[in-house]
């Protein structure tokens, strides 16, 4: 399992990139009739989501291989601009939301659980999986969570960046204004 | 862990108000196409809240800091009249629960999940949490429920207020009244 | 833990009836803006409550406190024409599905998970709980499954109703006309 | 507990059957008010799937007892042509499927849960099962995966097929054409 990640490189990450079926969800793919119909998320990792950014102006962007309409709604509630969806090629991807955010790779941050995650975690200073990943993931990664996906994994990250920069737990008068 | 909260606390108690997602639900939100969609209640935690009114008078309210609508028709079953939705400061709308419906919050209990909840968990007299509620609160709260959030959480706080009156388990006669 | 009935009392069912919420389901409901809107129920429990008609020619009924109208449909594919709802009063219920297929209490079983399942469980002969169940229920009734509540617990029934008449495992020949 | 298969057989298999509920999905059935609703397949097992029809030209179908049109919008985006549902006797309708595909049972493989695959399974030379189906199918298989239905029994079987041609694990170009 991966040690935790110095103090120094988790104060620099100022962009969160997150895959979403297997990450922000457990994976889960809720078929009706007319094809895919629901996913689950989790009010906790939303919760976490909204913290990074107000408390560290950590920026947010979504990165999925799969159809992107059943994320937005969601994306937006959490103010999540960037939100890439049928992504086949995730590494090529990643720099590109890199390049027009104006961060670079080595600032950043991807959350991923599957071997098409593999490309983009790759390519940032901050490889992240969930704890029930693709074995093949959780081996190259640079930290793991505790939690599994869709149960608190991307929670865990937000903590762990927060802590870093003295941002956690959150001052009550933040929680007030949430 | 907290201990069992002392008898003559647990009797005072004339108002229960619970937060929703990750403490009525296990936090899971449910989105389709056109946002969020489903909630999942737990049908034994229900009858716990059904028998709480029914056995002993004590009022319900629920408090939320989201969209309360996938909620009303689930409280109007449950007899929930007081529901307050998207509420930011969770320590004034409790404030307000309680002036409303005349009851203090010396006589009050709470139970939320998360760090957001923690300024009205300090206002109640009886702070209890879900067995999965965020650490935070965990060490915050002055009774925590052996079982999670959505699965039993609220219905073991039911019991425990009607143990605390000589009101559990309910005698067979009531259990046909309902 | 409940030791297994004795054989001759298996053999003597005649009618198995069933609670819906924490039984035949693990007892989530899902709810959207128009109130509930699906139940989960499990696809190895369907098959336990086909075989053990065809083979053994137990009757089966659904007995809720709840709507039935979610229930309906998963009913009808089942076979099981008594569906009775809406009940406040399963004791009195359940006598009068056994008056109107003319099956006595004695010759009969119910499987329920809560404190109001109490009265209902009390008349017949083979009383059955989910490994899941209230703990007022474990503690009353005859047997209790190991599997939880909608995942097996039924099937677990069925099994133990067509083991007593040598019909478990089913021959192949069975299987292929299902 | 089966062993793994020999190597010989496992890179003979050019066609993979499979049965929904309960091998594609954990076998919950989610009912609203007009009958069946929703499928949870997951996507691991999707892109396990994807991989193995890729990289190694292993056909795929899918064979149910029940409706197929819950399933027909997943099996389209995993490009699988046969889907045949409601099948009663599917020792039968596997034999019809090779029979279609040209290719003999002794080079095919099913995975099923439940009593009803039996006569199916008893057909392949490759018997398969999630770790979670009923205890007689586990009995009679050739492999069980560790992983249950609906959460990654699928895709341990297309990573155990792929990787003894050894295409496991698959190179980072093939993920990014993926």
């Amino acid at each position: 399992m991966p040690r935790k990640p110095p103090r120094a490189l988790l104060q620099r990450i100022r962009l969160v990139v997150l895959d979403v079926d297997g990450t922000m969800t457990d994976g889960r793919l809720y078929y009706g009739a007319q094809g895919e119909q629901m996913k689950a998320f989790d009010v906790r990792d939303g919760h976490g989501l909204r913290l990074l950014q107000l408390l560290s102006g950590v920026k947010l962007a979504v990165l999925t291989g799969r159809r992107a309409d059943l994320v937005m709604q969601r994306c937006r509630e959490l103010s999540i601009d960037q939100v890439v969806g049928q992504s086949r090629a995730k590494g090529a991807a990643i720099a590109k939301i890199c390049a027009d955010l104006g961060i670079p790779p080595a600032d950043s941050a991807f959350m991923g659980d599957d071997v098409n995650d593999l490309p983009a975690l790759r390519k940032v200073a901050l490889s992240c999986a969930p704890a029930d990943a693709a074995p093949e993931v959780l081996r190259c990664v640079r930290w793991v969570s505790q939690r599994p996906a869709g149960r608190g994994a991307v929670r865990e990250l937000c903590e762990l960046l927060l802590a870093a920069k003295a941002l956690w737990p959150p001052p009550d008068d933040e929680l007030a204004d949430r």
